[in-house]
C-alpha cells in the first residue's frame, strides 16, 4: 500500500476532477508486477494502468489500490470490471469510495468470487495524495493552500518594492516542484500589475515541467496585453470579482488551489474561512519595514487571529518551510 | 570536558562581569570527584569551587575547566596557585585566557611541575557559555541577542493591541528560563507605558527565579511611579536616549544582554548593527493586521535586509524557536 501511495503522487494536478489514485498488482507469488496511477480525465485509471503494466502476470495475482475501485461506467469502464476480467483473485484498498455514483467497487467485487480488504493504511492513504479529492467531495470546493515566501518579520518586499529574492534557489524550486502538482495558481490584479509573474512550474535549469496549473487572477482591473500570463503556457481564468468564493466556483474542477497572493487577496481567503493550509517559506532575515505578507482588514482583535497546526517543518537551504493547517 | 561545559552554564547572568565558566576535578583513577562553576563577583571561581567540592581527593588528580585557569589576584586570588597547591597533577582547559592580566596561568601551572593540556574541545566551549564573555572581550560590548514572539505573518498585536498570549505556555516557559540566564532585558519607554510589564524571570508557577536581570528602559519619556519596574525586584535603568549604544555604555559589566521591544527599539538595534543573535518564537497564527514585530525605518531596498544564519529551530508546544545569528 505504501508503494501505491506513493504512485499516487504522480496523478496529482493531472487527474482532476478524477482522484490522484495509485495501484500495484502483485503475482500469485506476491512478487510486485505492475504500477500505475490514475491518467488525465477520460483517460485509463489508476488499476488499468497497473494492469496494462502487469500483462498476464496479473493472473491469480492482488491488486493494492489507494481508492475503493470504482464500479461506474463514466468516461471509462468500471476499474471493478477491470480487475474481474484480468483474474485478479483478491483487492487489498484503503479508502471506501465515499462517492455514490462510483461505490459499489468492493460488492462487484466481491460477487465475482474476489477477495476484498478495505481500510488498509486508510489513514496513509487519506492524508497522502487523495485528500485533495476526499477534501472536494466533503466540502464541495477545492483544497486551498496559502502560499507565503518572508522574512522572518513578515516582509514579502522592501519600501522600494524589490522581493527578489527574499528566499533562496532551494525554496523556490520547491515551489516550483510544488506548482506542478497543483490545479490552479491564484493572484490578484494587483499583483500581475505590480510584478508580471508567468506562475509557470519551471524545472531549475529554466525550463518547463510537464503539468502546469492554470493561472487564475482575481479582480475588477484588466491585466496587460503583453502580461506574462496570457502566453498560452496554460489556461488563464480572470475572476472579475473580490470574492474568493467566485475563484473556487470558477474552478469546478480543481481539487487544490494554491493562493500565492498579494496579501490582500491571501487576507480574503483567510477572511473567508477558505484557508486549509499554509505554506509559508520563511528567509533568516529581517526587513523591519515593507509589505506585510498577509493583509486582512476584517481582524480587530487577537481572538479574531486564524489559527493552524504545525504539521512538517523543513529547512530548504537558508530558509525554512513551515507547513501549517487549518485548526477549525 | 562536556560536563564541565555543562557545568558552567550554572554561572550564566550571575558570574558576570566574570566568564561563566564550568570545572571538573577527577582523582588520581579517573574518577570524577569535584564539579563547579563561577560564583557571583568577587567570590570564588570555577576551579575553586570544583577543588572545594573534591577535597583531598583532588591530590595527583586532573582538573578540567572551559577556560585556562587566571594567574591574577583580583577580588580572588589566582585559579592557578590554588590548583597547585591542591596538589592537582594535570589540567585539561578548553580556551586560552584572552585577557592579558589574568593570562599566565598555564605557563605557572606547568612551572609548578603540572601537565598542562590546552585547546580541549575549544570550539564547544567557545559556543558556550564562554560565548557571551568572549564575545565582550572581542567586541568591548555585551552580546546582544533580539528577542521576537510573534504571529507567522510577523504581527505582535492585534489592532485593538490585544497581544496576550500569541505564543503558548511552552514558548513563556522558554523565555522565562532564558532571563534567569542574562544581564539585562532591554525594553523602550513605549512598551512599558503601553504594557507595564514586570521583565522578571518567573517559574510556570508564578514565583521569582534565583537570578533577576536588570531592566533597562531606552527612551527620553519618564516612567510612571506605579510601573511594575520600580518594584526593586531587580535593578532598573532608565537610558534617556534614543541610541542603543547608550544603553551598551550603561552596562559595562554585562556579558549578555536581551532586547525585548519594542518594534522600534529592536529596529534600532538592527539598524545599528548590534544584534547578534535573533530569538524567535512564532505561533502557528496569522493575524493580517496590527503591529508588525520589528519596525526598522532604516531599510530602503532589500539589499539593506539584516541577514542572519539559522542555527537552531526547536518546537514548543504549538509554537516553533528559531534562533538565529549574525550572518555578519
Amino acid at each position: 500500500m505504501r508503494r501505491a501511495i506513493a504512485a499516487s503522487a504522480g496523478a496529482l494536478g493531472v487527474s482532476s476532477p478524477n482522484p490522484a489514485v495509485g495501484a500495484v498488482i502483485l503475482d500469485a507469488d506476491g512478487a510486485v508486477v505492475g504500477v500505475g496511477h490514475t491518467q488525465p480525465r477520460g483517460q485509463a485509471h489508476a488499476e488499468v494502468m497497473a494492469l496494462r503494466d502487469a500483462g498476464d502476470r496479473a493472473r491469480g495475482g492482488t491488486a493494492v489500490v489507494t481508492l475503493e475501485p470504482c464500479n461506474h461506467t463514466g468516461r471509462t469502464g468500471p476499474c471493478a470490471q477491470a480487475l474481474i476480467e484480468a483474474g485478479i483473485s483478491a483487492v487489498h484498498y484503503a479508502v471506501a469510495d465515499p462517492n455514490p455514483s462510483a461505490a459499489g467497487g468492493a460488492q462487484t467485487l466481491l460477487a465475482a468470487g474476489v477477495d476484498v480488504t478495505g481500510g488498509v493504511l486508510a489513514d496513509d492513504a487519506r492524508r497522502g495524495p487523495l485528500r485533495y479529492w476526499l477534501h472536494r467531495i466533503a466540502h464541495d470546493r477545492p483544497f486551498v493552500t496559502a502560499k507565503v515566501a518572508a522574512t522572518l518579520d513578515g516582509r514579502i518586499a522592501a519600501p522600494d518594492g524589490t522581493s527578489q529574492w527574499i528566499t533562496g534557489p532551494e525554496a523556490r524550486e520547491h515551489a516550483h516542484r510544488q506548482r506542478a502538482r497543483l490545479d490552479a495558481i491564484v493572484v490578484g490584479t494587483g499583483t500581475v500589475l505590480a510584478d508580471d509573474p508567468s506562475l509557470t512550474a519551471r524545472r531549475a535549469d529554466g525550463s518547463l515541467r510537464e503539468h502546469q496549473p492554470a493561472r487564475v487572477v482575481l479582480g475588477r482591473r484588466d491585466l496587460p496585453a503583453d502580461a506574462r500570463l496570457r502566453d498560452g503556457t496554460a489556461p488563464l481564468v480572470h475572476v472579475r470579482s473580490h470574492d474568493p468564493h467566485d475563484v473556487l466556483a470558477a474552478l469546478p474542477d480543481a481539487l487544490h488551489v494554491l493562493v500565492e497572493g498579494g496579501p490582500a487577496i491571501i487576507g480574503a481567503f483567510l477572511a473567508a474561512g477558505l484557508v486549509d493550509e499554509v505554506q509559508a517559506y520563511l528567509a533568516p532575515t529581517i526587513l523591519g519595514a515593507g509589505s506585510a505578507a498577509v493583509d486582512d482588514r476584517s481582524v480587530a482583535t487577537l481572538a479574531d487571529a486564524h489559527r493552524f497546526r504545525r504539521i512538517h517543518t523543513e529547512p530548504l537551504g537558508d530558509d525554512l518551510l513551515l507547513v501549517l493547517e487549518s485548526a477549525r
